[in-house]
């Protein structure tokens, strides 16, 4: 057991560093106020700035870490976590300067792991270089869409095409227009095993019947910032047969594959977040006088800094864990640490973040100061990929097999 | 003692129940398209909707109901308490529908009790006619004022005038441009006693040297459907001696007597958002299905329906305690269940909202339900009028003084 | 709606803080040393100092207090809350020294109600004299007794006598040896409908095949100084027919009958421990200096007082308001607020010890304090009667009826 | 980083699992009633089922694992602490098995790390042979002693010896006859700085002047079957001067050397009572059935489970880390983990004992499982060595160092 990075890592996260707070960090207001003015607001990969910046990291080898294997960086996920966390600090900007951000990183990796070779070379390549965007629609508004086999949206076989019919929204990302290829779940065999009945089909934006009805907002934010949450229409959508992502009923099996990695990188951006909120929570706290003293002299605050610190270095620790259980026994093995870093973390950075806000007074939730826009954010992740519930009753289910009655 | 309310509330109680949920409810949506559409979409005042619906209640008697007192409906805290409540339900309109709207309730209480005749005359005829709106500017960017000895804004004598110097957030309301006249708190003598430096003066929106410099946003939200929140410069604004309410150096004691029928007021209409968060949560739990039951038969769901439930019935009670005391005791007697209520109510409905969204999953942070709306208001209110911190710190700074030493 | 006592309540409740503050708590510990010295420990009525006060407050009319009607005091359960609330404080030996002890208190109701004459005359009215003490039989070790199906415990019918097989433990009072009657609870019928299987018998301590096997503690204290938790063990024990009380099948209407005020004294007892436990934190506070300061002075400590405060004012007013529901719409629609309290209360009264006990350091666990020891007694009432889990479940159940789905 | 134990700890933490869960757990019961038989039931050294195992892990190398160099297994903290954690399992009896139990633990890093040649010889070796035990005197009952400057025993120089006098309590092993020799922490410079007033020194437990006046209780317990908690009088007890533990002025410095490894251990057991608590808690969940399904398969229970496997694995890695820290860069490099440790884990595990309790009903708080025991034996963490909130404010200062202001 060695609690110490290895040389790799620490040499990358000393660069990610020092190019997130260095030359991220000072541009992000910048970048956000270029997305607004953009003609699409919605497009925000059209931003100078973001542009610029990827050109930078793609030069210095700063790109698409994410991806284990020859295609990318080469990484194990213990190897990655700490980059993400030091990208997760700067959330609006860092990840997508330097092509990690979600949910492109997953589709990449679907597209990697399952893709036949011409779809890797239609849509995994302009990915990998950053020419493109994409989405994953699978969350349904009329269902508990956390049980797969509540899915509604129709995958069916009509000769060589399929055609998909179904509502979707909280498709992230698919409001921009340059999110040209979209991966949709839907049920080829409603009549299949429990979950032999899901499948995966790539859906070029413009194909007809595919409509993009309205964006969906968090807390009154939009995210135009990173492509927005869209409702999305599939009505009749046709596309050809070959654009199926690995065979028929294998769409539960992808998506669970697809998850490991996905919430990890959520969650280790979360931990970088909550960095983020325990600085700003210092900082304010060693400015601001109150009734004779500073904040950071007040015993409350000091107690609600303490527990943060507490909590999160705890946190770390699982994810990283995880991280190296993925890296050594497989997302299957590391399933259950999975899922208990899926619920420790978002509710953890909340807590932080509220006390943060609180210490920041009225402008903590404001647009003066990051904390609200990631507290917004970070409260999806309780839903994302499932509720919360879920998973505990999952993890329950797991311990009570462990052990015989009394 | 007695439990029981009253009968002029109970017949009250069920008017405003009656209009709330049978007027406002259903056209609650459509005003809030209307106001977006508006020329200027900060006046809110002039939706339409909101215009028949003032009509309606004038000519109905449910109309100024918060006013003590002749010019009001005479209620005392203890019979407007369940009024508020029910307003609070549907608290996007129905509170303004009523002109029982923070702030102008309280800034109508400090004329009606502070006011010259002529000031009276001029702002709050018009405010208690609906005609006008109004703002109080208390709160200040650079300084923790929750301690009012931190307000920098200055209000300085000049021959006739008083001329005003400095910088407001969070004045919510201000961005209408119907709020015509502004409550400005400051310091006339900053040499005086702690509680004796601060004046409270009215400023005419169109008084020269008075910028609206932006809206302020809550999470993403703008608030434009009640006024937003300004952030205001004053920079030598000039206003005659007359505007001053009551002497200088009276600032502090009528933010005071503001304070306890203001709280009350917004607790009130919180445990009417708790009601509505249960409600839905119900609704919703009855409504959806997952792993083969509804969320209603999921043993989780149920702990959150009745921990709101058992929170929401005690919260209640205290509020209508402290109405009873200030009715009876006065403001100054009720004053430590007036911070009591202001520390316990927004965290427990901020707790009813979380799990009312929770089980909504995505869509009840969305613009589709009216959760993340209400629970964005509802944290404000954890700084609103000084934080939480403070409150209890004098809590158990009297708690501490009724016991002796071991 | 009026939060004031009303004239009797005040009057009684100065005599009877009088009575325990004054002649009580001085004599508290005093009483704990005698019933260690008894030559059977477990004799806590026998105790001197315990014999004297009971023929005070005999002699003074504050005997009997609890029971409504001719036979006791006559009081409303709103009267005799905060009586309840005031022997709370000194809880160990007040409610004893007022006959108002459970479980003699629910015994003596049932007795009160549903007992024969010749019942009554031969065990209400020792009760009542104060010369007995009586058990009540439910809890059963080999199954989750909240379950009232799952009593195993028979009552059997052979002619003229009933005969009872079983065991029960957690059963308070029992280890007494002046504990002369035993209310049993069992089946009479396993196939009847759900809620008439139950009876409810009489079972005179000394009978044949009732053995006595054992005291249970809590947290380490075996509770002698008010008879201890009996492990019974009932080996064909034969009692009279006409020790049944009310008719076969009718004992779990009789159990719910007994649990509505069963609840209400034990919560108004609880929150006098709550008020003990905040005058002690605080005056620990204020006696104890670390790092420069006083305890009370210190903003983390502080927090615990005000949250400590505000918590268990809102806790009263809902046990309050539940004894006027219990008086004026009856036990059974109390039902709600009856199980809410049962949930609301025990929790934080443990939350307030638990800072109280922190603030005393070492010594608030140990036998110098009441705190540790008022601490083991609340846990249990999170099972008593069935644990908090059984009765949020009903909570919500009741919830979800009121609103239909979506 | 590498999350896998080395070989040597996973060897031995396979025969110390071998031997607690095979040889200790079947024998605890036993083991209790042998001490509380015994002529002195203080005497728990001397129950022959301890002095059994003692011979077993002597002759078979599990004795003394804790301590490294060469005196004892010579194992990193890193490596003891899994095997620490084993021991906790079965916590009453395990660790002196083993003779790893605290304080003796302590008292023999102490004397290997400060002692003189002669003081080894005196007392190390025969507390390394296991044959007396030893307790450490530092809290007192007049004052808060987390702030050492509050001490207020003296030690006092008088020609070749020191003159001891004052009060201690919470002496834990110190009620044991075979606790022959105590390190008591006093002042031998009041005037001196902060951290050099204080002295330790070796007392006898037959030195002249020194009484020891009664066992402190925790919650009911006595913990006679490790020694209890004493209190202690030292009225003028002298010894000679070469008594002294290093120099005077070093207490403190001493004190702290001890707290790391002292506070580690404490929280490696406690981890493994958080193991048993949730094996315990799904054993029982298993087991018993209300309401028609077993509690294992209700979804409040799961969530208890889930959150206990959650939170557990969480505080293990925080732990892991805390002793390979230490290993690596020091007790004083460690210092802000070993009190983030201190403070996460108590309350950790305080919360699944809680459940696991709350899922046996009444039974868990009784003698018949060892959850109730258990809490109260983690509750007094949260004193030992400092309240946690002492930890936590020294952990907020330390952040508030990092940032400077805005």
């Amino acid at each position: 057991m060695d609690f110490a990075f290895d040389s790799r890592t620490t040499e990358l996260l000393d660069r990610v560093r020092t190019f997130v707070d260095g030359r991220v960090a000072p541009v992000e207001e910048e970048f956000a106020a270029e997305v607004e003015a953009l003609p699409d607001r919605w497009a925000f990969t059209q931003a100078p700035t973001l542009k610029r910046l990827q050109d930078e990291t793609r030069a210095e080898g700063l790109w698409n870490l994410f991806l284990p294997g020859e295609r990318g960086a080469g990484l194990t996920n213990l190897q990655y976590a700490p980059l993400a966390e030091a990208m997760g600090r700067v959330g609006r900007l860092a990840p997508a300067a330097m092509n990690c951000a979600a949910p492109d990183t997953g589709n990449m990796e679907v597209l990697a792991e399952f893709g036949t070779p011409e779809q890797q070379e239609q849509w995994l390549k302009p990915l990998l270089a950053g020419e493109i965007r994409s989405a994953f629609a699978m969350t349904e508004p009329d269902v508990a869409s956390s049980d797969a086999t509540n899915i509604e949206t129709r995958i069916e076989r009509d000769g060589d095409e399929y055609v998909i019919t179904g509502r979707k929204w909280w498709i992230t990302g698919a409001m921009n227009p340059d999110a040209k290829i979209f991966i949709v779940m839907g049920k080829t065999d409603p009549n299949a095993d429990r979950h032999r009945q899901q499948s995966q089909i790539l859906v070029p934006r413009d194909t007809p019947g595919l409509t993009v009805v309205r964006g969906m907002q968090v807390y009154g934010y939009d995210d135009n910032d990173h492509g927005g949450h869209a409702e999305l229409v599939f009505d009749g959508v046709r596309v050809p047969a070959s654009n199926l992502i690995g065979e028929e009923g294998s769409g539960f099996a992808i998506s669970q594959a697809r998850l490991g990695p996905g919430r990890i990188h959520h969650c280790m951006r979360c931990i970088g977040v909550g960095e983020m909120a325990i600085e700003a929570m210092c900082r304010r706290a060693n400015s601001r006088t109150a009734f004779g003293r500073t904040l950071g002299e007040q015993g409350v605050v000091r107690d609600w800094i303490a527990e943060a610190r507490v909590h999160l270095e705890q946190l770390r620790l699982l994810v990283l864990k995880t991280a190296w259980l993925m890296d050594t026994v497989g997302n299957k093995g590391a399933h259950a640490e999975i899922q208990a870093i899926k619920v420790a973390t978002p509710r953890t950075i909340e807590w932080i973040l509220d006390k943060a806000i609180q210490t920041h007074g009225g402008g903590g939730l404001s647009q003066d100061f990051p904390l609200a826009r990631a507290a917004a954010q970070v409260r999806t992740l309780r839903f994302a990929d499932g509720p919360d519930e879920v998973h505990k009753n999952a993890l329950a289910k797991r311990e009570l097999k462990r052990f015989a009655a009394e």
